[in-house]
């Protein structure tokens, strides 16, 4: 899985650069786009020195596991990868690899965007049938945010309940808090990782500077240790070079690039990822959504009737200012917070084909499309509300315990 | 024990000022003199905002606990220290505290100046009955020196054998190695310290750079976290507030500076200091002993003969050129070596002034003075090999568990 291109493409982007070009801010800390339509992805592969999934990549991975793809692939929301043809090779020859994935614990309520990366994630897992660690970094948490480390530590506990109502098969998934796991080979991975990165590098990278704290500075060694496999030696019985598959929002590009770089130096594969779009606020795609401003999305704990309302009073219209002058020149999907989010959750791609031609022709209003959007969502969170009523402490201490999984290795 | 010194010390000493202002360079990586009788003590106590260990400090010492003090702390081997009024006083009312040092295992064979903390931690702990905690930094060495985690790893098993031998009482003593007992409330403590520590200044206390690894820089947490109760929850029960004394050479001082610094703000009591000078090689008092230089030390594993040949052959003669030079003149004790060691390792005082007066007079030659010295260097060495042969895999394994100790929290 040993490419080039990341580690140069670790020297040439840096944060801040964004910036000085104007062009759109994407770190993990920070999602910002000037343009109506969002964050200018084609600029971004270019910039991070990724590349697009297209269809030749789409077909390929329908050859190899001889299933039709998710709809988030073939709809561009995952958009981005690294290194996904030679994982697909090995997948064909039998030899095995696992999912990393994460989540930062810093809210009690989880919204659509933050399932995005889970529900992708689950595909694989279903589709590909290998094992999937989930990390919960409280501790980045603790080291960002203004609360304590217990707070960000029941955090973990909160949302991984939410992830585990994702659906993820008990037998091949490890969720972790990062204060519970912290220690072992995983300490072990962390410091082979923060030895040869230097802060020149993680400064560059993540735009730390002097004023930073010590933790966060070092924090990424955390983030990309789970990308070895020699962080589980529960899992891959002591096997270092199992390789890795990523799904993540492309703003955490910046910790797996710093990973790909150091990979080599450590004899280690690089992980191959795919990176997602931003799952717009209701209010447009000019930012991500933000669990501190309830308005701006829609929450897992949203009742059916708060659903309703928030599409209805927030979700950004397409249309035109009367519905005459809508019918004469159609409305625009690129910029309709409803058929954005129609794109996400309507899994049929005829319907979703007509609403955009209908809508774009205007004989379809924005009303239509959010009276859509509120069944589907109200649908999908009725159902999530429920299958997490169902993860009792008990289920999470199972999914949350260092254990041999369903695997051998 | 909040006092105000401490604060204003990390601000005003850095590394790299030594250096600027021709003074001795005492940093925990480098200690350089450029003067015959070693390092200037007395000017490091006021560079490092310290307090003189003085015949007062010693009485109040001998009163509280109705002992003699050990040679160590009446020889000014043990010369300076922070808040150990604040301490005694504490402990006259019967409120607890207990012990922190520890070891970088950089090398299977400790020598002599090793052992001199430890000597000093063991009265400590005999004299007080206090816990005692024993942090063997292998992910520090891992981090600094050319060599493997796994040789790191056993290195710290190795040391803490010849630990284990100078007679720690196995029911008052957890020891442990960073790599095994990192995560948990250790982990938090850690996060802790790194979130109220920034980059520049750990970079102003211990002289780090854009070029030093991102592990180095937040290294200095680990090393503090001990210096705080939180971190040992199976021996305080979950009390954060229990005091600290830290016996340990004065190049260690650097990171308890930060550690004091960041206490207040953490609700955590400061730790208390006892600082010892160095323990000279045998070439001289001009820098620390080198384990990677065998003929600078003696070693723990040296045999009798290879004692007397080191001692007669290397140890620096403060006599003169010639024996009736020296039966005029007279020797000088401050840069003999011989001396210098006998004042560590000789405890009976009276003998130990008549051995100076006479060599200062003239009336005995060098020869004398090594004589003594390697008889007994080769009992307490023969001794503690003794000791350190019973000192089996099942009795480390017991002494680095964590588990309750005899005290009640």
């Amino acid at each position: 899985m040993a490419t080039e291109e990341s580690t140069k493409a670790m020297e040439d982007v840096k944060i801040g650069d964004a910036a000085k070009e104007q062009d759109d801010i994407v770190d993990p800390w920070n999602v910002q786009s000037s343009s109506e339509t969002g964050v200018d992805y084609d600029k971004l592969i270019k910039r991070f020195g990724s590349s697009k999934i297209d269809d030749a990549l789409i077909q390929r991975i329908e050859k190899a596991t001889g299933k039709p793809v998710h709809h988030f692939l073939r709809r561009g929301i995952f958009f981005s990868h690294r290194d996904m043809y030679a994982l697909i090779e090995m997948y064909e020859k039998k030899q095995p690899f696992y999912l990393y994935t994460g989540r930062g614990p810093s809210s009690d309520a989880m919204h659509l965007g933050h399932l995005v990366p889970f529900i992708m994630t689950k595909w694989l897992q279903d589709t590909f049938d290998v094992p999937l660690v989930i990390q919960l970094t409280d501790d980045e948490k603790y080291l960002w945010k203004d609360l304590t480390d217990e707070e960000a530590h029941r955090l973990s506990y909160e949302n991984a309940k939410d992830i585990i109502a994702c659906g993820f098969d008990e037998e091949k998934t490890f969720i972790f808090s990062d204060f519970d796991y912290m220690g072992g080979e995983f300490y072990k991975t962390i410091c082979r990782i923060q030895r040869r990165v230097t802060n020149n590098q993680a400064w560059g990278i993540f735009g730390f500077n002097g004023e930073s704290n010590i933790g966060k500075n070092s924090f990424p060694a955390i983030q990309a240790a789970p990308s070895f496999s020699s962080s589980f030696p529960h899992i891959f019985n002591g096997r270092t070079n199992v390789p890795c598959l990523i799904p993540c929002a492309i703003d955490q590009d910046p910790y797996f690039r710093m990973t790909r770089d150091v990979a080599p130096r450590l004899g280690y594969p690089k992980p191959a990822l795919i990176h997602s779009k931003f799952f717009p606020a209701l209010q447009g795609p000019k930012t991500k959504m933000s669990a501190s401003e309830p308005n701006s999305s829609i929450f897992l704990t949203d009742t059916a009737k708060s659903i309703k309302n928030k599409v209805n009073k927030y979700a950004f219209s397409g249309g035109r200012d009367t519905t005459e002058e809508h019918r004469k020149y159609g409305g625009n999907c690129d910029v309709d917070v409803s058929f954005q989010y129609l794109r996400f959750f309507l899994e049929d791609d005829e319907k979703l084909e007509k609403i955009r031609q209908d809508y774009t022709s205007g004989e379809l209003l924005t009303g239509f499309l959010k009276k859509e959007l509120i069944e589907i969502l109200q649908k999908i969170t009725s159902e999530h509300q429920e299958r997490r009523a169902k993860v009792t402490e008990e289920v999470v201490k199972r999914f949350m315990t260092p254990r041999k999984l369903k695997f051998d290795f």
